[in-house]
């Protein structure tokens, strides 16, 4: 295994050569980012995935909940690094990360080491309502934790428990905000505290969020409104009539498409502010992925992204930037959005998965007008503060940024190797950072890819009807990424016949 | 102070005696629950409360975050037990605990314990997407922790992260079953699939769920639609046009007005039965609290939820009971419905606070068709259903249901005798257990009464217009009571004036 391993790194030593200019032949670039202590060589098979033990526990657990979309049971405690451990003793190479969830790798002894404190320890067990008795070390930990990687131009935080009640929240400060500026300030007149009592305008108005076909905010049932991925998510649910246009449906690689791209996103532009003027139900927000992720890793441009806000500055339509996937370090930026160069910040940006901690970061402006309106039990928790300020530190201590376009660059030119020598398996490649994705034949043909590669060991997901999406850990290798590399092109040599 | 303390005991011990019977007197009414080890001898206030500390600390979270909802800022380490300690040194003993969310009591050391157990430590950093990669002793968690508790006749586990997804989800899952009927199990039919994706009907259809004035059941768009307790958090959100039926009004005690309440309950019940009967969008469930907790500690008799009960079953309604303020215990059985005695379970039972992990308890009908309906990212919280393994196993061991039936009992005869002695400033004094509340005179009264305790060591919260409502934890005694109606004693006595 070792020597496969070794030719491996020859036979990508060209592509690293080419791309970092090394005179290292037949070695891997080499990142800033240390070795993760204890983590495993790579991936180790033994049994089918999932394997008899997984299946024992599905059937227990299917008796309690349903089970039915369990890849398999795994075993945190095993677990290391990069490496997912399973309870039949498989070793899996986690490309996936809990949906683009795990930052810095399965128990990280750092984080082991914060959670034994006695700070972590007293908010794990001392749950507060935090808008209610917030401790002591709140504004500092704010400070320490959530603003030491704030959006440029926003100085302003609310917390929340997940994505969907992040997008949830910042809905209603966007409609408070709306309305708030409609009354010129003014008090709320009796008929609106009385007709809100009954669900009715004006007190409940009718406004609407304007999101994107195949963009994914989340399932609660203002964010499930906006969210167009798939139906299997909408079905039978009540929604609002609020309005979605088309997301730019361009063509890859994006820099040899420029002209074609950019009629593309005037058309999507023109389209979003034609709703914004016509639709029957007044626009009050917009959002927007800065990749559809869930709608299958689709991509726009910074053009893109800077005629929304102009837009919206425009007709006085708040700006929301769904980064729940995005953020925390994916795309080689903190934020996908510090991609973009806007002419002015977004109103509001949401965050939760790699964070941990979940909310939106917005301006004074979007506070609203009284307290308790944007309110509940919880408000978010002191707990995934104190993990995102850990986690900020190893990224900063560690260099994960840098670490991540080292090791994405690997991967984007890895897969682009791939589509160039099997191009119906492995078509439009793209992305930034390790947040990157190819789109395969037809969804049967993903699905089995997806499937072959957990045989071969390695753990990864798909999106949109046809695509496999990359959200490795911000620590992830470019040795890790060779060791994907050679069971993909296993796979994809058993495929092409 | 501790000669003040046996002066009050004995004042009290009349009330004991007739209560309890007990030959002691002068002594408290003895709990098979164990002292808090630890726990201060009684409330110590050394500032104003909120104290300048406090003060400035507000002022810091200002600029980061809206702190106008807190009360102070609380020491988390130097809290024990029933008392919060704050950053100005002042001890309060807690009968609010975070919204009803405290079960145990602050620092408890078998939390503590467990949370340094290497499981509690794994859980904790790696958190997973529990859908996707259950961890493996998840089914026997799910067993130990919340079906040790599960309401007769449910089976079935949905975990959430809030109670406000809780309700949200369980909602969901209402509508699909709703529509699964309908369609006599049969597949999705085109038209329902491509109409959803634009949030129109027969995909997205006109479904409704029927809740109480006065009730609270979440803030998220789903949730606060059926939440009609306060304008203030209804205001400028778009809401569905789904119905709200009379939740009854008694006059207590309940036991001195059986004729009375039963007739308004009658009428309510008619009002339930009309609406579903005639209201424009097909009602597919109803969702009450057993006591309408924000909206005023509102209660109704169990004649009034066999009634619901009968109703929907007959309409073929589901019947969502919302357990997430009543559920753990406060009154004195594990759920509140359990005081009912139903013709037949609920269909879904929903819960959070107490618990710390949320969700909803359900039978397999109410699992949705297909995989990946009813889903999301995280998919609740092993961290917290180990919390609630714990807890349960303490709610067990040291007999904390006993225990509240003990100080509630104690609890409502303190403040029964101050209804007789302020009848203007005490009203209405009413529950089980020690989920117990009485009406002061107007909101301004209420206010201040709150803040008075609160100058003398006693936090307390409102809730409806007039309301105070105690939510002590599971572990509060006879004599934390007795420190309360001592101060609130001297509170009365200065209001009276």
């Amino acid at each position: 295994m070792l020597s496969k391993l070794i030719k491996n790194n020859l036979k990508y030593s060209n592509l690293l050569i080419r791309n970092y200019g090394s005179s290292t032949k037949g070695v891997l670039p080499q990142t800033p980012t240390p070795d993760f202590p204890g983590e495993y060589k790579e991936p180790i098979v033994k049994t089918t995935i999932p394997g008899p033990q997984s299946q024992i526990l599905y059937n227990k657990l299917n008796n309690l909940q349903d089970p039915r979309a369990s890849h398999f049971f795994a075993d945190y405690t095993n677990s290391r690094g990069n490496y997912i451990a399973d309870v039949d003793g498989n070793i899996l190479l986690d490309l996936y990360c809990q949906i683009a969830s795990i930052p810095i790798g399965y128990n990280n002894p750092e984080l082991i080491k914060a959670a034994k404190s006695d700070k972590w320890i007293s908010a794990i067990i001392n749950r507060p309502s935090l808008g209610v008795l917030p401790p002591k070390d709140w504004p500092a930990l704010i400070e320490n934790s959530f603003m030491q990687v704030a959006p440029k131009g926003l100085k302003n935080i609310f917390t929340a428990m997940c994505g969907s009640c992040a997008n949830e929240c910042a809905f209603k400060a966007v409609f408070m905000h709306h309305q708030h500026v409609k009354r010129g300030g003014k008090p709320f007149t009796q008929e609106e505290i009385n007709s809100c009592m009954n669900n009715q305008a004006p007190g409940s108005p009718q406004l609407s969020i304007l999101s994107f076909k195949k963009a994914f905010h989340g399932r609660t049932f203002g964010t499930l409104t906006t969210t167009r991925s798939k139906a299997i998510h909408k079905l039978d649910i009540p929604a609002f009539d609020w309005p979605a246009a088309t997301f730019p449906d361009l063509k890859y690689p994006l820099e040899a498409h420029e002209a074609e791209n950019r009629a593309i996103e005037n058309k999507c532009l023109q389209e979003v502010e034609h709703l914004i003027k016509t639709w029957h139900v007044p626009v009050a927000g917009l959002i927007v992925e800065p990749v559809q992720a869930e709608g299958g890793d689709n991509h726009a441009t910074p053009y893109f992204f800077q005629g929304l806000r102009d837009i919206t500055k425009k007709y006085g339509v708040a700006m929301i930037v769904d980064e729940v996937q995005t953020g925390m370090g994916a795309t080689g930026k903190f934020w996908a959005h510090d991609h973009w160069n806007l002419s002015s910040p977004p109103d509001i940006v949401t965050f939760s998965k790699k964070m941990q901690a979940a909310g939106f970061y917005h301006n004074i402006e979007f506070r609203p007008s009284e307290s308790y309106r944007n309110f509940n039990t919880w408000m978010g928790d002191p707990l995934r503060a104190l993990e995102l300020e850990v986690v900020i530190e190893q990224i900063k201590k560690n260099h994960l940024l840098e670490n991540v376009d080292v090791t994405g660059k690997f991967l984007k030119n890895g897969l682009l190797e791939f589509q160039q020598k099997y191009p119906t398996l492995v078509k439009n490649v793209r992305g930034q950072g390790t947040f990157l994705a190819f789109d395969s034949t037809n969804p049967q043909t993903r699905d089995q890819m997806v499937g072959l590669l957990r045989t071969k060991g390695v753990e990864t997901g798909g999106c949109g009807t046809e695509a496999i999406r990359f959200r490795p850990m911000l620590i992830a290798k470019p040795y890790h990424v060779n060791q994907f590399l050679d069971r993909f092109s296993q796979v994809l040599e058993q495929m092409k016949k």
